[in-house]
């Protein structure tokens, strides 16, 4: 890791904003145990007067939600607010000076059509902030003052595939991507709809927004093409099981040009060298090898003369896939090590 | 059985008053495949307008919901309401010379004030109809023309300890039960509380209304005693678990004298002769063995020298916890064979 | 439906060899209720000298496994075996003039050779028998003596896209299909294998034998291609997930043209339009909507210009993928109506 | 806690004996994380040469399993073995002056009778070591050099009824306990058999061992009685429900005359007023509430005026009662604070 790691003592302070949701409750767990942060302030309106522990037995923290006024008193501010709420409370937070980590998807997308198409909500054209995968954009997180958290679903495709993307120089050209994700059902957060209702979803597999959900955008932006305007064909169709936690998601991929299976592993092992988070698997990878792990474990499972690939992709999507990225990039910024209180 | 067979080809028209709750549905399903009966039209004052089959797609049943505005054009009315709302309902359908089943607990307690007690609802004094437990009232049920339908729990409770309150004249005295059962979730409806999401119930064991739960006084009276002035002391602690379908009870009995085991299960054998859907079981009953049957399982598993035993029992607690005794009492009703519709 | 319909009273008498693992207790029941037959032996070799009723509780039935040693007194032979056994027993009942319906991969593959590489058994180049698919090939069916039953997977994946192969005529040429399966864990049989335990599958999600399944051949085989010398491109990932009853497919299909989405919907309807099991609908289709029925669903749930398309489909895999099918194709055999004894 | 807390650095090395099933692979997990001890030898017969993340890729930890024969070159051993194992293997290493703690039940008994009659093993008279239940013990464990660790349904329902024996001098005498366990699946261990595969346990519950269950010795012993001649009535029903973790405890208690609730609340807090890892609960507790943390969950959820109580405890069946109560134990052995390592 290219990151200066610091030595000092210092601590520093964070807060929740919409600390209340399944996201909000891993972070508050995390920040807890970190060494090098104080938790201070949760906020969270629908829950305001709650205790934490209340709400969270397992957490064992007294602290009481509140809801959130514009207090601007602490160093870090984590926000992971329904889609929407950030756009408001950001900016007033980065002319404070502070630190910021978002998780929801307000300032992902850098064209604000697509925003609008995808999330059926306006957004001003400048309202973009660094996007924090640590594994694509390390540097700039570095140096970030503000981060925009990355989507789960998008987490667990884009480490599946970018290394393809950056090797472009080695002749290898992506012809299509077909990405088919399952996804744990905490992803719908903290839910009161009768469709997650456990007599609906017990023993269940259902597929929605195909084709249309709102982190295909996000998904091509980073990989360095556009949904508008794609450099190659995408689909995407979102499931979701029978389990809690967890995407396991996958690829199949298809080359231009046949590509060497093992050119393609060195590929892989060579863009993911520095990247603690990230295991390259030999075997199949299962959805209980990372839950409670902030660990993407990526398997190429297959890789055929003519240029197909299948490679299966498995994330903890409250972790790496939200709560435990955004503590790595705070990490980043706060010149830690990246993997400070992640290590389970 | 007793019961008198009918030859005839009658055929009998059915409605549902309630309908598109789970056993709601569990009665739709049944009745459309019941060789005696015409299902006519399906009530739901929630969900009118919409199809069954978009609701249920299972089912494979065009019927559209319908508001229920006080038709009585059916022979039979199948009532499966939230508690309160068939009281309304009963007294006209009854005045109108139709047959009754009402799933609620509405009529099911003689005593107004234990009523009131559990149910935090007024009612009428008399209103209160034949209790359709076949198992200890095949007679009545037979004669009657509205029934009330027993609860799930208190279904599953019942008939694993009636033997021992029918043996009285044989020596038999029940001191104590301490019943424990686990209720799949479908029991608590078809619901959007947070507390009943996915997310919430898997891998989750959870007690709730202990002590106070509604089925306690239903227990008391049809065991021949009741809940204000009980002859043996009763406590029943309701769980939910992470399975949708089922109750499993366990009845921790304590005699006042020891009891030989073996008598213990010729009594039992001899109580439920001519119970068809009641399965004495040598060893050891689960859910899945009367899962999408109307089968109640019991199981002796234990008998001590000091008179204190266990009872193991199980039920689909949408069939014979529901919508299948529904079915057993309405056969009953119309002398047809007690297990026509429901042999799985 | 093209099938003659049987106003005869005749009885049928039939067997299961393989009884006692989940697609033979599938069997049992269904035959149990049918209205045309009489279910008489259930051979079971590892389970003999068990009573059905001791293994599968909820059936009810009182008949004991025997193991299997050359009998032929029924008419009709059910072979739920593991691969590679049924090889041996079913020329000999084909000799004996007993209609056949085999539930094993043995028969199923014209290629000797891809018989071979993906069920690692030699197989005699002769051993073919009618393939089993009634929504293809219900005229051989009805003429036919002898039946392999088709896979699970394949019995998914087949119908969600043949309506696309058979509308050759119509200017529609596939160039790709990547299909990822969810299964439940009944399909890998009743098995004591440690990753199979509930511990280990508890909200978890695994892929295997990516690329290698041996349903591929077979898939190829009924679109009118094979898996040596594919007409198109084909991947296919199967995965199991936590539930125990269900396949879950999405089949992304990349055409050579783009398509018109209201074209290929009047091809589906057409294509489909006397399969009674076949369901074609306009929303979403999920798993719970087709467990313990006989339906496969289909979905085209998105149909972009490129010609790009996502079809997702759902059945049973204990009945459309395995038992259920068999009766319906023993239905047609018998001249009876497809659907009897199937309606749920 | 009276415990003195180390200040010093020392590293302890550790071992664990019996390292590849789910104890063991907690015990792993627990003390890879531990800040005083390190982890060095991973003994498991039946897995020796695997990798320890080949097993538990969650784990991240590239020790390969070993087969034990006799080292003992660690300051402390945890023997996680099935029961029989430990019998032969804890006298060595305590006669070479090791700290041990072993997970079995062989050294749980100081009866030999009840020994052989509950395990069905012979064991040799002297065998018993200081029983490691820190909230009954603490002063002997922090004396001891070896301890037996408590079995998990025996934590579970000990420190549900253990202040009701305390406080026999505040006149309370309990007249009868009747208790019902349900257990997550991982309590069976790391298991190939069929009854426990997915397939069999989704959507099920199964009680077994009723009133032979070996932990019933434990749990009188631990309660100042004894399984042969009992001074209260005692029934234990054990269950496996569809949950991987945890242990819920409804435990029905009959006390010989009424006590005042706020009175036995009181004895409660005040038994457990050092007790870091037990949580009095105002409200119900769940599973989830404890599951992955150390806490034993404790409620009274019902306390009559005929003396009839009903009391509800919850914890993580592999860390409270398991790896996690073992780390507690060693901890207080050390001298360490008793919650190092153990707050998640």
């Amino acid at each position: 890791m290219a990151a200066p790691v610091a030595e000092s003592s210092t601590m520093y302070s964070v807060s929740i904003i919409g600390a209340s949701g399944y996201s909000g409750a891993e972070l508050t767990r995390l920040l807890l145990q970190h060494p090098k942060v104080e938790l201070q302030k949760l906020y969270a309106f629908s829950q305001a007067g709650k205790r934490v522990s209340d709400l969270y037995p397992a957490l064992c923290c007294n602290n009481v939600y509140k809801p959130y006024c514009g207090e601007s008193g602490s160093d870090i501010y984590f926000l992971a607010l329904p889609h929407g709420e950030a756009l408001q409370l950001v900016p007033a937070l980065v002319a404070a000076g502070k630190r910021v980590i978002d998780l929801s998807g307000d300032f992902r997308l850098k064209s604000a059509l697509e925003h609008e198409q995808f999330y059926k909500q306006p957004k001003s054209p400048e309202s973009v902030m660094t996007y924090g995968m640590a594994e694509l954009f390390r540097d700039e997180i570095v140096r970030a003052k503000a981060i925009s958290n990355p989507g789960c679903f998008a987490t667990s495709i884009i480490l599946g595939v970018a290394p393809l993307f950056a090797g472009r120089e080695s002749g290898i050209k992506v012809r299509a991507i077909n990405c088919t994700s399952t996804s744990g059902i905490s992803g719908a957060g903290r839910s009161s709809k009768t469709e997650l209702s456990f007599s609906e979803m017990s023993e269940n597999v259902r597929a929605y927004k195909v084709g249309v959900h709102q982190h295909i955008p996000e998904i091509m932006q980073a990989l360095g093409t556009s949904a508008t305007t794609p450099s190659f064909d995408f689909t995407f169709t979102p499931m979701i099981g029978s389990l809690v936690r967890g995407i396991y998601s996958i690829l199949n991929v298809q080359l231009e040009e046949s590509a060497d299976a093992e050119g393609i592993k060195k590929l892989y092992r060579e863009f993911y060298l520095n990247a603690p988070f990230v295991r390259l698997r030999d075997t199949m990878t299962e959805v209980r090898h990372v839950t409670h792990t902030n660990f993407c474990d990526i398997h190429i499972a297959h890789a055929s003369a003519s240029g197909s690939m299948v490679i299966v992709t498995a994330i903890d999507n409250l972790l790496k896939g939200a709560a435990g990225q955004a503590v790595q990039n705070m990490n980043l910024m706060l010149g830690l090590d990246e993997t400070t209180g992640l290590s389970f």
